[in-house]
């Protein structure tokens, strides 16, 4: 018998193992995996020229399109990766020289600052205080000043859990920028994103946040307008030019096998499940369910008397939720709390260093797990000392719920 | 794309498969199953006289005499079926004229009476009411009157949750009954169990209750003063005949392979796991585990104001809680619990039938559970108009907790 | 790390696991199962009175009656345990005193005796040889002397691999026996089972064998004539009386929950999943495969210069076939050719005990698993001593599928 | 019931979804998967901060050190994509205008100059004809005439089957060149590999290959002279600048959930599996099997009179046989032979196209797998009428193995 760690779940000791397995995993991706979408990976036989992989990556792309609200006039990429390797395909379209404007609320809008030094393009950037969002002003003033080939942004800023409006502010610049880029990393499958409608040229995201597949690919939508811009002299690498991978993802759309470099054959007919299940939820439902609990997450912190990060309430994101901490340290109570069977993620803006915690609520959550998250929290608040009125986050939580 | 039916959870809408698939099963068994142990059963390729079962079942047989808290001196039985077949299998014990007697709380305690009628043996009986169990006076006094070759008792009364005081009455009459048999089908695993030291000839249960396997298999120990009384002119059928088990027992033990009839295969390896974990996580652990989560779901059932079946506090159980409606229909509570993420268990006993819910509290139950199962049943509730105080449940089973 | 034991896999060595989890099983229940079925049994929270389980039960009867070319005016029953189970069952048909007469052709033949020897009923007995099977005539003679309330066969008899004329036989007695009962155990799903066409009153067989799921459950449809003898005031014990069964299919056909005692829930998901692919397949379809495969065994085995057990091929099975061996001894071959990769099964049959192996057949077996199969055995025994032709066993088996 | 498409298997009709689930995988990668790897997978809540996944990755990175056969002086690297992100990631250890020698035998040898193509290095290359790879001396006359920085070589080149000396080849030009590269993809895991003993400085693999887990992982380890050369002023990207993982491998080493972009949680689960098992069997023994493998692929290839691609027996390698047709289209064979239960890998050598096929049997292919494809294969080829010698394949495998 191998030995066992014990944990306190509030004053009884369960073996580390049984909290483990179940453990609600609150975090911003992976995030907890709808069993169905893991056993669609169970293949042990899959070649990838297969047909079995051929019939799965051209419903995956399909269903891509439909995930982002794109048309037919969009070209879907699923590449290896995840958000990251999404973000830095988009040199794809950029030639040495070119200007490009970031728009940054965080972290993950920093991400793209990081990216373009490699590159030689020229980089301008807005930036957001933590919890804060560019205001469309400053963009649209910036944007008629100098004409950039590309912009970026960032529809929730996963540090923060702070959504921009990206709607809104395309509508205010898309005169001005020939490339509009929106990273829909923690927005995709819980926001309301309409690639199409809003007249983004490249929406993206990764297989592990709202969608709900194990993390190991990125997925992009491209609009017409920007393919034009997809040409063999560009400034990308060779893994992530998107024009090594373009003849993969036609020959599959027509069902022929087709290759670059190997996929992550599994990981592809997992996303394929996940992408079903989306599409049979409904993406309006989807996005719903989401904003439902997100909702019920906030009453409860708010019910025991915190605050969370995002400043204006129009910024909230259904996806994450940065919770200010008041006594307690952010990693005692995240160490905590897993012995209390939930999983929540660390807070990364820098200068909110250790003061606050992030609750990622995406994927297949529904009420319960706001409630059980809601109330792992309290207890651990409570044994760490923290200031917080025990019992009244989950009442809140309820009562929203009801 | 098929059609998918949508669930209110809340006032949300989620597809039925999303509910379901996190759906949390309080039920009487099965119950949730921990992932480990139903990938113990992914095996493609064993046959019963591999190496591989061979090896789980001789495991099995040892780990289930720490379950009981039996020593070498008891024989322990694996066979099919489960609870019934192992209560039936009892007959393997008794020879034509026998005299029986029946100590039965409900439905379950008068299955061994339905069980016996089939049987050319004298069977007697002590009823209790619903809710209530058996004075230990009236037991007493009724095998003094009469010498019995078998008494059976019920641990734990699974159609109301009432726990019969198996300890104090076997002290009672020992000296009076030859062969002392105890269903523990819901109470082994959670309940304080020990065979030995209580001087139990015959301890069963079922795979599926609170050892949390699936079901399919019963267990059961059996005293070597009881094992003497097996003997092959008795007046059991063929397949429940431990005579014919006995030999595949010991030479599984041995690690031999051994046929009579062929068992589960791969609901022994998901037993075997799961006794494992069992065994992991220490019988007394296992048992404080049960005792907190099922005082949880009182405090939460009692904070909303509503009763529970079992009469007398010393009755309640680890593992099951009948719980009185008071306006409401069971039927309606149960059809919409479920679309709240938790399935419960019909009320099975005819003097309070379609009055009463149950909910299981066994396996792998943790706080969480709790929580999560008061909270849904508040919502529930309250949708259905019972008269009950929104909040309030959850909040006492918060309380309990911290 | 754990210790390895490693296996002469031909010349190389192989660790232990390795071999076993590519190990090939041609055995005689459980066999090799197909992933989907035992996928279709990963469901960690669904209760005995769930929608989903309801619905899986209710298809699962549904494909019982088409698996035995069954109609409407058959009862099926699905009930835990297995072959044995299945065929004890039939005890619900009967009375005390009732004439019953076994067709026996070996060890499962003889199996209906120790089970009728338990019963308070009068059995007659026809026995054959082993490898033999009961010639028409010397049944038919007996039932016309004596009226026999049931008669039992054994379709193909598992411990020697011999076929028993079921149609012919039926044809012949039809007249003289109220309810003939076949033991289809090892027929059904891969020899042709007409039910309805021949007239067969009960056919049972068990879960693990030609249908390829676990094991666990055993299976039977009643004519409407018999059932009309299924009543209260039988022979049978409780937990097999059928009776206490029938309210529970036919509640679950109707789509309702229904409980007797706790059936093998995930077993019964797994069987599901397994009739759908037979039905899938086409039940002719399947016994031509069977066939097909059964020959290339055979061809293989003769190729290499060892004789069947079955002594007229007419009586030869599609899914079991025992192999007479020279010089070896059985329980060397067994142990040493799962060294190669493959697990086979004992021979069992008493007269020939220790002589021969038996080759299982039965499920998904395809022509591939029939090549490895004999090359596998052809240098086993060649590593062995046993006086054979290398390479000619697996040359004759391609030329058979060629 | 769904439809359902029928195959020939030999002459009986089989549904496409059972030849599918019993299909051999004899591919190029992902290659037929242990089941154990898979299941390892089954994670349903881990996130990538959590402890499981640290520990996986940490214990991992151990394992890639003895995978290679490196010693503490390496830095391991596992980063998200595959062989051609790993490949890529070599940038990070190049300036501008550096100077790069690509040693190409083939297909993959030649992804090197595509690489190099993107970034702002020279590059020369030493070409071989297909089938035959680049002599030592050439390499050695090059290097001596420039001095590189950076010189590519590829173990074996899959497009072809074809081994290179890289320990000969190591030795003449170790003096010469900063950074010896070896592309050990196809290799390591199957052939001799030792880094530290063959004084290579970056040896990769990808986690689909002869490792035997799914794709979407590659792995790398760098010697302490090339770790030297590790710098931000990099013509790397941004995803595949190892600078960026570095703090990852150094923080998990170490036990401390570090985090650069999101991995393919899952996939690592997987992985370490896969090292365990490596580990388990013992890397020479691992060798030795893909040996005894190949050897009796060969043998049966020749058998039935048809040719390798590779041209010197010397450069046969353990992993990739490439086949050489006479009559019929390699297009043909590889969609008929699926039908049969194998699935192969088409050939891309552009100098050969359409004439070869590959067989891939590398991971955790045993003997039998070896008689199954030669088996089918013939029956395949006979079908389609190409001139080979029906049954002498099958039985020239057979008398290799025994």
């Amino acid at each position: 018998m191998k030995d066992r760690i014990f944990y306190p779940l509030s004053s009884i000791l369960l073996p580390m193992d049984l909290v483990k397995n179940k453990k609600l995993l609150m975090h911003v991706g992976p995030v907890d995996i709808y069993e169905e979408v893991l056993y669609a990976g169970l293949k042990n036989n899959v070649g990838f020229t297969s047909e079995e992989f051929v019939n799965a990556f051209q419903s995956s792309l399909k269903r891509v399109r439909y995930l982002f609200q794109a048309d037919q006039t969009y070209q879907p990429f699923i590449i290896p990766g995840g958000g990251t390797s999404a973000m830095e395909s988009v040199t794809s379209f950029l030639s040495r020289g070119d200007k490009v404007l970031v728009v940054t609320n965080g972290v993950f809008g920093d991400r793209w600052l990081n990216i373009f030094k490699k590159y030689p393009v020229e980089v301008d950037c807005l930036k957001a205080d933590a919890g804060d969002y560019v205001g469309i002003e400053s963009i649209r003033e910036k944007v008629k000043q100098k004409h950039y080939k590309l912009i970026t942004f960032t529809h929730v800023e996963t540090s923060t859990g702070v959504r921009h409006p990206i709607k809104e502010s395309v509508e205010e610049i898309r005169d001005y920028v020939d490339i509009i880029v929106v990273d829909g990393v923690s927005s995709v499958g819980a926001e309301e994103v309409k690639a199409k409608d809003w007249n983004v040229d490249i929406y993206l995201t990764a297989s592990q946040k709202a969608i709900g597949a194990p993390p190991g690919l990125g997925l992009l939508v491209v609009s017409e307008n920007a393919m034009k811009n997809l040409k063999g002299e560009n400034i990308a690498g060779y893994y992530l030019d998107l024009n090594n991978w373009l003849p993969v993802m036609r020959g599959m759309e027509e069902g022929k096998s087709a290759y670059f470099s190997t996929l992550p054959v599994h990981t592809v007919f997992m996303l394929n499940e996940a992408l079903k299940l989306v599409q049979d939820e409904g993406i309006e439902n989807r996005i719903k369910r989401h904003e439902k609990v997100a909702g019920a997450i906030r009453a409860g912190i708010e019910g025991m008397g915190l605050n969370v990060v995002a400043k204006k309430p129009e910024a909230y994101s259904n996806t994450v939720t940065g919770v200010m901490l008041k006594k307690v340290k952010a990693q005692d109570v995240l160490a905590e709390i897993v012995k209390e069977g939930v999983e929540l993620a660390p807070g990364v803006h820098p200068s909110l260093q250790g003061k606050y915690i992030r609750i990622g609520h995406m994927g297949w959550v529904t009420p319960n797990d706001a409630v059980v998250t809601i109330s792992a929290l309290e207890r651990t608040l409570k044994r760490l000392g923290e200031d917080i009125k025990i019992g009244e986050g989950v009442k809140a939580t309820q009562s929203y719920l009801s």
